[in-house]
């Protein structure tokens, strides 16, 4: 069932109509948004002009950024900054956006996974690697987006609820941008998460209650508060742009091609969806060449709405109760899961789902193979990808790409009962020859 | 007091010869590595053939890598991947080394920090921000120089003492190189170092005993056992190269040129002595214009052997026995000790050092000035830029980097009791604005 998106009136009235609406009654400056051309309903395809929206006028669907697409090249691309801000022609962001104080995240590695090919029986396999993002996840792309979004809106809190890499992603970003920050999470977080957000910021929020609870005053707060942004609600349309960088970035670190299959890892389903976006604009832009691409989702069992969706042929994804280890990607009720339906069906794809155990066996499998340790975000997908070969469903032959989206270091605990020193020895030579190890 | 270096007759016995020993005793191939001629003493000055030596032959000092300098252009670097095989012509790798199985380390942000530079009252200050490289540290870098070495020199097991950012580093790339790799760690590691490392491997050895212990244990392994390469005992030379690549991208990320000032932590001190090589080396490449620059040295109060060298005068580095939560720097007996305080001095720069309190403020002012969230050793470096600053010892005006080599992921303790959340509350609106938050 879809909660009615909440449309906030007090944005809605500060509206100032010649250039378009502000939280702030301010004029949006020319290009604020780059090449980005209206918000489109993604349901009824009424547009509607930039501004702070998330919800059609229409039909209340989600809404979108439609682009004038400009003619790019490569090596325009090629001459830009190191970082997401090389696509900025293909993002709802200003020319100017890379001197403005943002985390410069993206160019991540894309590394040829030989070994964890070898291992899955795969003969051309890349990981691309976000977990070198500035907070280590690949929520640094979309909140900075988000936040340029913000501070053209002129709005004046940056703000979000979450219960860990969006926290952190929030947190660092508006410290950065010297913007207030209010970050949301529930009370129960483990410690290491409260210090991960609490470093940047003095305005985090715990609530006495469970996620949905913190998502839920967050709507509330964006609707009586003029001037907050909550990336995640009421410039969630911005935000979610963010995501394409993945696929511009797999596609220019291949040579500018596009990978025959992907795997991604499926949470709101926002990502998976965007970067089936990215491919498509590369192409009709003449950037690569239009080449069929297969895209994958990756659920894990406890969190897997998408997936038993898919599996019974159905359009509607029922909302389920979360219960998995793999907390950032426990979202019960995902707002992009039916485009993720057409998305992966359209393409020839699928949606897998692994249980907790086979995650903590995909975050060993990768760490012991290609050195990368990844969330058990990432050790769903890496699950995923080695079911969704073990049951033919995916080619291993075919050149494909992998996402790993977060850090190992930030859920320890999903490995702590498995990994351990192999001995515990006195310091010396005899010592050590007696463990075999020599 | 320095210890005599060990050498390996194991090793040494296996020399082959016409093209150079290697420990398997297997000829080395031509340009094993790169543009490297030999290695010289950096006390006695006396040359030796490159090969698993750390030691001169004549008077047991520390030896370095010595080039034939290529003529190279910054076109042809900049053409190169965007990690530190870029600058494969000055360091002691093969041409072929980006195709080789390795991390990708390097080319991590240089981020503008006019935050950070207000709160100190400085006018132009850049943090170089290590921690976005593989396994967070600048260790990714000096141990990808030490993988291709021991591959090079037919070395089968690749090793090392650590602590910490080392043994991740050592696991990680060993892992994806699909090399024995065996770590030796204290064996009361805390709980989270232990599990970053051995996620990546079944060949960690905890010893009981303290660092020097395992250390000591190391050398005689090395001694022992024919080919195992131990990246910070006997492929050494190699390993501290790597630390070069730092200097490359700062001068090059500032558009090829030297900054005037740089802020680099001290352990060892081969970090702050290779950065001064790298910019010496640019300058007489002609890749930069030979402007002056000041090297300054931080250290923690705790382990501060180099910085009481040098507010004393003394060219002599007096042992000391640690006691700082700045773990990572936390070497009682560095190796470099005497070369940081040449390269100081002879700069117009100067080592300082800063309480475990004022570490703790350095990590809390990096955070919520330019949203990263350094390790403890980079806290000893913000702080030590501070109070550098208000010791009039730096100039505010000249433009600075600093250094940030580690992640604050692994080192949470460190904030733990002085960050949180503001206010815990009920999930409703008023229960919000009674926080004073909005």
């Amino acid at each position: 069932m879809r909660r009615r998106p909440f449309l906030s009136t007090s944005v809605l009235d500060t509206s100032t109509g010649s250039t378009g609406p502000s939280a702030a009654g301010r004029h949006l400056r020319d290009g604020a948004f780059g090449n980005a051309r209206n918000l489109v309903c993604r349901e009824c395809g009424a547009t509607q002009e930039l501004g702070p929206f998330y919800a059609c006028q229409e039909c209340f669907g989600p809404l979108e950024i439609a682009y004038d697409y400009p003619s790019i090249t490569r090596a325009e691309i090629e001459a830009g900054p190191k970082n997401i801000w090389r696509y900025q022609a293909l993002l709802p962001v200003p020319t100017d956006i890379a001197s403005s104080p943002n985390m410069e995240p993206g160019f991540t590695r894309l590394l040829k996974a030989d070994n964890l090919g070898r291992a899955l029986g795969m003969k051309n396999l890349w990981v691309k690697d976000d977990s070198g993002n500035p907070t280590h996840s690949f929520k640094d792309r979309v909140v900075a987006v988000a936040l340029s979004a913000a501070r053209e809106l002129g709005m004046t809190v940056f703000a979000c609820p979450s219960t860990g890499n969006l926290a952190n992603a929030v947190a660092a970003a508006g410290a950065r941008a010297g913007m207030k920050t209010v970050v949301f999470i529930p009370a129960d977080l483990e410690r290491a998460k409260v210090l991960t957000s609490a470093v940047y910021t003095d305005s985090l929020v715990a609530v006495n209650g469970n996620y949905d609870d913190v998502n839920r005053l967050a709507s509330e707060i964006a609707g009586e508060e003029e001037g907050w942004a909550f990336v995640n609600v009421n410039v969630r349309p911005y935000y979610a742009e963010g995501s394409k960088t993945l696929a511009y970035e797999v596609a220019e670190q291949l040579g500018w091609r596009l990978p025959q299959q992907v795997v991604v890892p499926v949470a709101s389903g926002a990502q998976l969806t965007k970067i089936d976006k990215g491919f498509t604009e590369l192409a009709r832009l003449g950037l690569v060449e239009e080449t069929p691409y297969k895209v994958y989702g990756a659920q894990a069992t406890g969190c897997s709405p998408v997936s038993a969706a898919f599996k019974s042929g159905h359009d509607v994804v029922r909302p389920v109760r979360p219960d998995t280890i793999a907390k950032s990607l426990a979202i019960g009720n995902p707002a992009d899961g039916p485009y993720v339906l057409d998305v992966t069906r359209r393409t020839g794809g699928a949606v897998e789902d692994v249980t907790d155990e086979e995650v903590r066996d995909g975050i060993q499998l990768l760490a012991r193979t290609e050195g990368i340790f990844a969330e058990t975000a990432g050790g769903v997908t890496i699950a995923t990808l080695k079911k969704l070969v073990e049951t033919g469903q995916l080619d291993p032959d075919a050149e494909t790409v992998v996402f790993n989206t977060g850090d190992g270091l930030k859920t320890l605990d999903a490995i702590a009962d498995r990994v351990g020193p192999a001995a515990t020895i006195d310091p010396s030579y005899a010592a050590f020859t007696a463990t075999g190890l020599a």
